[in-house]
Formats: C-alpha cells, structure tokens, sequence
C-alpha cells in the first residue's frame, strides 16, 4: 500500500464537440479528459497503457466520481494534473484536477477513478512488480 | 427535504460509437445514459427538462459517482432506471441503475448525479413550487 | 448490382450530451444516429451486424458524406429514416434522412455511408449469399 | 473566390474513448479532429473561431464527406494537416487529411467541410473582410 507524489500534467484545448448548448463542457466528457491525464502519466513514466496491455494486464474503471465547482468554455485551454493515489494489492487509483488556464491556475473540476488489476481472461490478480515499480514512479 | 420512491425506465441499445476496444461501453458513456434517465423521469412527470428551463431555473451537475459492476456490450438491450434522491432547498439528487436485458436484469452500472439549482445569472436559488412538486411526484 | 426500396425507421430523442453551444446537434454527432438507422435495418430484416460479424464479415465504412439543411434541437425526437442503396459485389451503400417530427416531416439531414466487405483479416472479400438476401431484403 | 495553399498541422493523441470495439477509431470521431484542425489553423493566423463570433458572424458546417483509407489505433499519434479551399462569397470548404505518425505520414483519412457564413440571426451573408483576408491568409 503505497502513495505516490508525483503530479503530472497535460493540456487539452476545448471543442465545440466537448460543450452542451450552455456553453460548457458536458459533464460526462471530463472522463476523457482524465482518461488523457493518466495515459500521459504512465507514459511520461515510462511505459504506456498499451504496453500494459501487451504484457498482458487490464486496468478497468470500476468506479469514478466527479466534483464540479466551474465550468470550462469553449476554446479554453484546460490544464489536467494527474497523480497516483492509493496503490493496493489488485487496484490502483489515479485522481485529476483540472484548471482553465496555465497560471492562473483556476480549479474547475476534481475526481478520481479506481482501476482493478485483471489478467486477459478477466480474472482479478495482483498487480505485477513492473507495474508496482512504474506506480510508484521508478522506471524499470 | 423529501425522498421518492418512484423509479422510471427507459431502455437504450448500444453502439458500436457507445463501445471502446475492450468491446465495452467506455465509462464515460454512462453519462449520457443517467442523463436519458433524468430527462425521461422528468418528461413522464409531466414536464421535460427544456421547460423548466423555458421557466427560467437551470439544474447543472455538480457531482457524480458511477460504480461498474459488469461491462455492457455492442447490440446490449440496457434497462436505465432513475429514482429522485434526495430533494434540498437547492439541490437534488438522481440516482441510476443500468440494467442488461428487460428480465433478468444483470445489474452492470450505479451512480448518482448531484444537481444545483441556479437562475439564469448563475446564482443558487431554491427549488420552486413547481420543480418541488414535480421531483415529489405530484404533477401540477 | 440491385436497388432495395425498402425504407427502415427508427426514433432518437435529442440529448444534452449531443448538442453544442449553439444549441443544435453537434455536425459529427449524426453519424451515430446514421450507425443506429442502419443497425435497426439489419435487425427490422431479421439478422443484426453482430451476427454478421459472427459469421465472419465485416462492414467497415469507407466513405460518408453529410449534407445539413437544418439544425436538431435539444429535446426534438428525430426520425432516422435508413434504406439499402447501391450493393456491389464488395461493398454496400446505406442512405440516411433525418427528420424533425413524426408528423410534419421536417427535413434535417441527409447522407450517405458506403462499407467494403470484408473478412475478419482484413482482406476485401465478395458479399457471402446470406448478406446478399439480407440486404436485398429477402430473409434467409 | 480564392484558394489557399498554406497547410496547417496539429497533432492528436487517440485515446480509449475516440476507438469502437474493432479497436480502431470510430467513423464519427474524425469529425471531431476536422474541427481541432480548423479551430487550430484560424487561431494560427491571428484569429480564433471564438473571435469570429464575437464579431458577429458563425460559421456552421452545412456538408462534410470522409474517405477513410486505413484504420488510427488507440494511442497513435495522429498528424492533422488543415488547408483553405475553395472561398466563395458566403461559404468557406475547409479540407483535412490525417495521417499517422509525424515522419513516415501514412495516410489514414481525407475530408472537407463546406460552412455557411451567417449572421447572429440566422441569415446567411457576405464573409465580412476581416474573415476574406484571415482565410486567405493574410492577417489583419
């Protein structure tokens, strides 16, 4: 059971395919937002998600939430940070902020999403060390 | 403060748009469904969510939980069924079960959406009367 | 090379999560309604794509075009209107009109998608027998 | 009406949620990075779609078509190349091609989207100087 410090960041620009007719993003599309922010994570650690998957490990969602206190506009130029939070023996859970603006830095929405450990035939299983490792933030 | 005990249905068939490569709904999409639910509850009500804004009241999310049980699929029948939870001065709360197939109803998806209740200008005002009645199950 | 008259309906009522700031129907959101038309004429001529799949063929599209003459609002239950057009020895067409309204009939949309056939690696293979009679719209 | 022969290049990243179950990006979702690379190639020459409509003019898409030559894959690394067509009085084509990887450039996908210019009210009018020269790319 392990927690990590590390915080890492991505950008995302706003579409107009993002936002719903109140000029906003619909709430239910910060999902790929936090799905950006923990690929770029593993991948700026050192190995992508698709490399987890060929070394034949699955992490899927099982549960997510989402805390919204503004809302971000079309054209916005939004920050995601993404850290690793709880490490336990078969899941893993990553946890997002996201802010409109590179300095200003204003919060528009938190949430988190928690990852079980499974093996191709969907079976639950311990996380392996290499994933341990990159959770933990040290390269193989 | 109030509780409902009514729970409406609606039913969705999945996409091939709806799925990612795991050949699952991808979990952001779940959204979209608690979001048919809502606006189906409310429409059987009496009043569809478009007039309560034509009535000059918004209802933005500022919450939501999802929890995934089992994984829907391409060509899957889905069950959405919403309940209100609880009602506030200024607030309430949908909460959704997603079923697969009309009888047998697999349960695969929880979650709840927490919802504000703004004016036009974006202040926090009281539920009125009428949305009062309406998430009590009274039409008007 | 044959011409099916046969036109297959199906409803979608317009959510939130569809539209953009404008108010209207985001442009690239009508190819899942274009996906659900022609799932629904697979399905109404009794055998669903995913049984096509099953039996070894896919469908990928190759070539869409959209032409918009009016905009889907928030809330409006459209009418996705989906026929056979031009089946090749290789490939099929569906042709797709979307209208406002069951009754009145107003015209949104309309547009093409062109699919290859082929088999499950990849190659471009000849529409099998059983594909033929579907989309000619005899049952087997 | 004029023609352009500046091309604008922007990248995206495809995520679990833009690809369907055969793993590949879904048809639908092209029309998402149409819109990134034309969002892009106006802010590129000084002025962004926003700006536009804050001075009074929107550019809705009226037709769009894609030819889809190979399938993008979750997690590549997509080139999106945006140039200027045909300019007329009131309608402005965009067109796109896509392509995976920033050196080899395989070729995934070509389009267009042909816009109206509109006034706020709906009607549709002259593209505004300031508009003629951004498009042809000469900045204000």
């Amino acid at each position: 059971m392990t927690q990590d410090l590390g915080v890492y960041q991505t950008n995302y620009r706003v579409l107009y395919g993002d936002v719903d007719s109140m000029g906003v993003v619909y709430y239910g599309n910060y999902f790929r937002l936090f799905e950006r922010g923990r690929a770029e994570l593993l991948r700026q650690r050192g190995l992508g998600y698709k490399e987890v998957e060929e070394r034949g490990f699955i992490l899927p969602v099982t549960e997510t939430h989402c805390h919204y206190y503004q809302s971000a506009r079309y054209d916005d130029l939004l920050l995601i940070e993404t850290r690793v939070g709880l490490v336990k023996r078969a899941s893993v859970r990553f946890e997002y902020e996201i802010f409109r603006g590179m300095e200003d830095r204003d919060r528009l929405v938190t949430g988190f999403t928690l990852h079980a450990c499974l093996n191709p035939s969907g079976r639950i299983v311990r996380l392996p060390e290499f994933l341990l490792q990159l959770l933990n933030g040290r390269k193989e």
